[in-house]
């Protein structure tokens, strides 16, 4: 209800509301009225952790799709098959060293250890060479790959640069120490921040090697099996790991739209990612993005903008353990023709600006487009780059022009993947202002094309 | 082996050597030469977590032993009985929120749920006067105490005045909740850091009322619970925590002594303690503190040092859950003479000073002659205090000078109590800038009293 007073004075700003580019009035209500921390809460405390196959990703399913649903907004669930990986118990304890325990997550995807455990002695590798050249050395053996995140390109905020060279052990290391004849293997956690903590994510086996176990120790652990090793000490392990591989679960994308009032068959697609890992409950890593998302639909819609293209929002099923969502929604839409795929999965500190597949005149024109809109929002910077988030890789590979959401990456990867990925780690504001970006940047796309 | 060159600096340098003071020789050779850091690494990584009655606990007894023997100084361990308890599973979720998984360690000492758990509603309170004011409202329920640290005091480094408000209910929370009925009490971590990181530490029960199990919930759990309560919604729990307290156990305080040259009989302590929590392993609480102490007795026997009272080093057992080896140190010394009593187990940060229950002119006095040495380490403030060290209270009770250094306490409580506490979390050049300090007070007061 509108008081008196409030009333008038809508009445005497209406018109000058009107005369507002539409991207203005959304950035303009976003920071006035944001919800998306309201979602983003939902998602986080009250469903929690959301892996693919789990009741919480189907909870997550159902919830979003009643939010559009009750915004007026049109939904559709489409179905695609996930994998359904659950973690068990994960307990290694040092026998060489007084049974010292060891703290360590198991890589999404990891195979078992027998229930009772493995017990071999580590050994350490800085990279794929120093493996190569020990080579059957390693046979019945734990290959320890130690490596550190490089902290200089972290504080440089080349955060993602730092994360693509440390991860290639944890997705590859696996295999390639199996195929030397390891029983398993470990990672340091891929991370930029520790407190004995654990950041998990996926490995990727070759079906060419037999699949071993493997597991992120956290950096503390990781640093001391190296302080022993450079000592000269021979390191023993025990180490239980029980995951489980389920049979494949049906789950859905949530795929909400809004049409366009002039050419309603050309997509600019907006998404995030509704499944999480499992350890936190993936407020940074997507619970925001999909609130960003969700958020400028809901604006859009009550802000009553008409864009002259459809924008349709997808919230990506199984980012984290398969991208099976990203690959169904493009086996299921490939035919449409899509304009661009805005796709925001890099956490939610203040936006920075955006990458983007534009390079040479159309980013030119694209950034002189943006300023006067994102420059308030901090958020005014475009970067060439080829990789614009993984659920839209497949549209941009076809050639759909990509752009990613680019909140400072400072501290993403202290919570990225860990239990400690929860809505504290979020600013309110913040997050406000990253929603306020991807809405003009869809609207101002939806409206002038890329 | 010197060389020939090294030889003659040596027997140049040797007169200068002479003139210098016993503190100034000391700093100059622990700044130099610091053995500290070794004896840290071998304490955390070699030994691990030392709880009272662990196998650890008597491997660091056994250890210390020996390097003060090797080192030639006289050593004695004196028995003491301590408790021993043993963490067992500690697993939460919300099952009023999609069994949502909570971080939690069980409290020291905490007695166990049934081997399935118990599951009630969880009711969150203040401070002791909400309870109060719930009264009977709470029979059956789990209370949660909110009680975070003031983060304003430990950004002023008033780290500790902080710890002592938030932790009152860790302490006393159990029996206060179980006088009204409970069945469980929860805190929130007492801590200053969190990526989803446990605080443990000791709870006291009250004889009188019945004991209930008590742990404490990580920063981001119990903000999740406070923030679903703040909602208006029902928030219950299924808490299974499974520790059990075993039959006491001898263990001993480690006691080295250098003896006085001209009072023998008049003795300064500087001690540490040797067991740690069973989380980390006791880096900043209290291997280096033990460490520290350790190092000052290696140089003042290796330097050749004769001070004119006995300085003895004690590692007391059992600080942590039950003070022990603090008690039994005083019952079995207290008819001796004891000059001063200097405890260091507030962390390896660089050294600010000390406090003491000195004031007045005897205060001004001891500032006076400890500038000119300690201000080289930055460690020449001298502050009052009632209190400076538990298991030295029993001394300091009596009537004995104490002093307790002070490094910087602005990220002590980070790590402490947590599975963060290791080494890394030490830099080596601190601990020696702490144990030179701790060094130069010790000879300071064996030569020339309080």
């Amino acid at each position: 209800m509108l008081s008196a007073a409030g009333a008038m004075l809508f009445a005497l700003a209406a018109p000058l509301f009107a005369q507002q580019s539409a991207t203005d009035r959304l950035i303009a209500s976003e920071l006035a009225s944001s919800q998306a921390y309201e979602t983003l809460a939902h998602l986080t405390d009250e469903i929690g952790p959301r892996l693919s196959g789990s009741k919480q990703a189907a909870a997550a399913v159902e919830w979003t799709t009643e939010r559009f649903r009750a915004w007026g907004i049109d939904i559709r669930n489409e179905p695609v098959m996930v994998p359904h990986w659950v973690r068990g118990r994960e307990e290694a304890q040092l026998v060489s060293h007084m049974d010292q325990k060891i703290v360590l997550t198991a890589l999404g995807g990891s195979v078992a250890t027998p229930e009772n455990g493995i017990t071999a002695e580590v050994v350490e590798v800085n990279d794929f060479d120093e493996l190569q050249a020990l080579g059957t050395k390693v046979k019945g053996k734990i290959v320890y790959f130690n490596n550190p995140m490089d902290m200089e390109l972290v504080r440089a905020r080349h955060s993602f640069e730092a994360y693509r060279k440390a991860v290639a052990f944890r997705g590859a290391g696996a295999s390639r120490a199996a195929e030397f004849g390891a029983v398993a293997a470990l990672i340091r956690s891929v991370g930029s921040a520790s407190l004995r903590t654990p950041h998990t994510g996926s490995l990727h086996y070759d079906p060419k090697q037999p699949k071993i176990p493997a597991a992120a120790m956290t950096a503390e652990d990781a640093m001391l099996i190296d302080r022993l090793i450079k000592r000269g000490q021979k390191v023993r392990m025990h180490l239980v790991l029980t995951p489980r591989e389920l049979p494949d679960v049906k789950s859905f994308n949530v795929v909400a739209e809004i049409k366009g009032s002039e050419h309603p068959e050309e997509i600019v697609v907006i998404g995030g990612h509704l499944d999480s890992w499992d350890l936190g409950t993936g407020a940074i890593d997507d619970g925001s993005g999909v609130a960003m998302v969700m958020e400028t639909m809901r604006l859009i819609k009550q802000l009553d903008i008409h864009p002259r293209r459809t924008i349709r929002c997808v919230l990506f099923m199984n980012e984290e353990n398969g991208l099976r969502g990203g690959k169904q929604y493009f086996e299921d839409h490939k035919s449409e023709k899509h304009i661009a795929a805005i796709e925001t999965d890099a956490g939610a500190a203040a936006p920075t600006g955006f990458t983007t597949t534009l390079n040479g005149d159309a980013l030119s024109a694209m950034d002189a487009r943006m300023q006067s809109s994102l420059s308030k929002l901090g958020a005014a910077r475009f970067e060439t780059s080829k990789e614009t988030g993984a659920d839209t890789s497949f549209l941009v590979a076809a050639g759909v022009t990509g752009f990613s959401l680019i909140p400072d990456p400072l501290h993403y990867f202290d919570y990225h993947h860990t239990p400690a990925d929860t809505l504290d780690k979020v600013d309110a504001h913040e997050l406000a202002l990253d929603s306020a970006a991807i809405a003009a940047l869809a609207v101002a796309i939806a409206d002038g094309g890329v």
